[in-house]
């Protein structure tokens, strides 16, 4: 039998939603687990007779929350883009850019000219960034290999991520992320790629779940169909890339595929948030790629926490738009540019975010949850989204064993 | 005689604007320090014969710059104000949040009722975050104790933290920050009180230079001019928050005193720009207050870059507009909403700092200079301003001794 371990002199914030508090903050608490699953959480005067015969782990009076899931990342990719950032800044156009070769496709060359030991060694490096913040659980998408063999590659490097770390990851197959240079002027023939392909890194159990790029400078609506009826016919949830600089109808189309998120949403309408709503689908924010991208346009927050559609955040790290690596700035720019408030922003980094990956779970401690949560040296939760650029994370336990530096 | 060291296996930058590469980069570097004091930098291979002797550090081919310089925080003050921000966040009006206690006196209250070990103890929470992201030199002001008394022992603290922790701290009185609830409605004789406990924080040796708030909000330009006077009269350097908020004229009054920076400057216009360059004044630019108070004014960069003013980066930690801990976000958000370049980025939180904090002794790698440097984990210098929200300092250097974490 695993053994049981009694976390205690911890200040736990649940985050279940059923909890009085919205907190769900319990002082003077502790957590039961037994091998990678919490037993019982509750006040430690209270705790079960169980508790007698368990190791205790003190944990110094520190705050907890479950550990933070990252619900959308493009981990896995060859290269960089430091020095088009640099040419930008120093004046070049989008063309001069485009012609010494920057933009997606610098990152789709380098992808492919990378070996899988070496696209698992740079993601390692920043999943491990993520993990010294308290990240548990992060979804890696492909999406810059935009072949059979490089995209197999990525989701093998993402897969090798989870075994090689203690961290959980969960694959999104994002074939439709951009047209690949030997399909150029050809977007309907390579989504027949896409979903021909999608079968074949299905069927080598590559696949958690499919994602594209619904967007003008992207792909239509029509062809992000062609996509899901495949995943629909192989018994894949969607997720989509969606309203991000124009409204397409994405959400809308995604959420009548049931898609477990939309993520984005700058341009999301009425009708899209209604759709969302109906179809139980989590509506993910994205204020990394906003604030590169130095946009004004910010999504309906207001029409969200009104229709009750689950929000996350998320780092939505890739080497263009959001080179970012904490999940806590991510969730405190939320808050400055969208106007989250801070449980809403840490709800969006717990709780809604394992709903956006399908994950019951995780999210919240409560029996029978994977035991992953996180020790952070503040006095309050809102001291979480209020200070920024630094890492009051202390402690992680990650399926019941803590992590050592 | 000092010890003698040759840290070398480094390429190093020493942002030494002499140097023909504009980062001053030297592949497979080294440094020969003596004691607290750099004695040479250059190519391994050109390392002179005093080095024979020098104590050999390996830094493991990391890139190496300068310490980093924050020239302007307010890292000293009692309580903090998260949640004030989650009332904004939550809907609270202004006028709700001051009934409450918020705001500025509400960090005032919280100053005046700290102890000096507490100021310091909160202040070297806030300081080592710093450190551990290679910042080695940091300006502190007062200005949240608005007594005699507290302002004392704020800047006490401000000492007591460069003594404590390995790590300058250069004072700044800033009385002149906003009217105490004891002189409300009476701005003029506040500055009175200002300008009389100027002298006698000067003459127990507490102050390295005097700023002031000069702001529709806060001091007027005919407020701020009695307060240089008495500066000058004591012979302490000044500088300004100016054009923060609106053109008040600011730049060009802290100009006419020979001001060695002026903070902000959002508002600064041609006149301002010309007025600060003839007096050699350094530009900071502040984009963590710009991020969380949501501002559209951006400072004039392309001015102060076509004029050659120098243009330095700082965190402006404060409790309220600026909870942030780290330079190097700061330098990433002056690219993202000033478009500075990285170089220019690097140059703000290095050289052109230290020109700030008028101290000729550090900023770049030289010899004569303090050995205080930095060895980083990127291969690029472009990449400390590309990734962001993380931290990829891996050793630090003081005054000649490497710091173990």
């Amino acid at each position: 039998m695993p053994a049981r371990m009694l976390w205690h002199n911890a200040r736990v914030a649940t985050m279940s939603p059923q909890a009085a508090d919205p907190w769900g903050l319990i002082e003077s608490g502790a957590i039961l687990t037994q091998g990678d699953t919490i037993e019982w959480v509750g006040a430690y005067d209270d705790r079960p007779r169980a508790a007698r015969d368990a190791n205790h782990v003190d944990l110094n009076g520190l705050l907890v929350t479950p550990g933070l899931i990252d619900c959308h990342t493009h981990l896995v990719y060859g290269g960089h883009r430091a020095n088009e950032a640099e040419m930008r800044l120093n004046g070049a156009s989008y063309e001069a850019i485009a012609r010494a070769g920057g933009g997606i496709r610098s990152s789709v060359a380098a992808t492919r000219a990378a070996s899988e030991q070496e696209l698992l060694a740079a993601a390692a490096r920043r999943a491990r960034a993520l993990l010294r913040e308290g990240v548990t659980t992060i979804e890696v998408k492909s999406g810059y290999g935009l072949s059979l063999d490089a995209e197999a590659r990525c989701l093998r490097a993402a897969r090798a991520l989870g075994s090689t770390l203690p961290i959980s990851v969960r694959t999104t197959y994002l074939g439709a992320h951009a047209v690949p240079p030997e399909f150029e002027g050809r977007p309907d023939d390579y989504i027949t790629a896409v979903c021909e392909w999608m079968q074949t890194l299905h069927a080598q159990g590559l696949v958690d779940a499919v994602d594209a790029f619904c967007e003008s400078i992207a792909f239509t609506s029509a062809q992000t169909r062609r996509v899901f009826e495949t995943a629909r016919a192989l018994g894949l949830p969607v997720k989509l890339h969606a309203e991000q600089l124009s409204d397409q109808g994405g959400a809308m189309l995604a959420a009548s595929f049931g898609a477990m998120s939309c993520d984005h949403l700058e341009y999301l309408g009425a009708a899209g948030v209604a759709a969302m709503r109906a179809a139980g689908t989590v509506a993910v924010l994205l204020p990394g790629a906003y604030y590169m991208l130095r946009e004004t346009q910010q999504p309906p927050v207001a029409l969200l926490r009104e229709a009750g559609v689950p929000m996350a955040v998320a780092t939505d790290h890739n080497p263009g738009t959001s080179p970012g690596l904490s999940l806590l700035l991510s969730a405190h720019m939320s808050c400055v540019f969208f106007r989250l408030t801070p449980l809403e922003a840490l709800r969006g980094i717990t709780v809604h975010a394992a709903l956006a990956l399908g994950l019951p779970d995780r999210g919240v401690l409560a029996p029978g949850m994977r035991a992953d949560f996180v020790a952070w040296d503040v006095a309050a939760l809102n001291e979480l989204t209020y200070w920024f650029g630094h890492n009051p994370c202390r402690r992680v336990v990650v399926a019941g064993a803590e992590l050592q530096e």
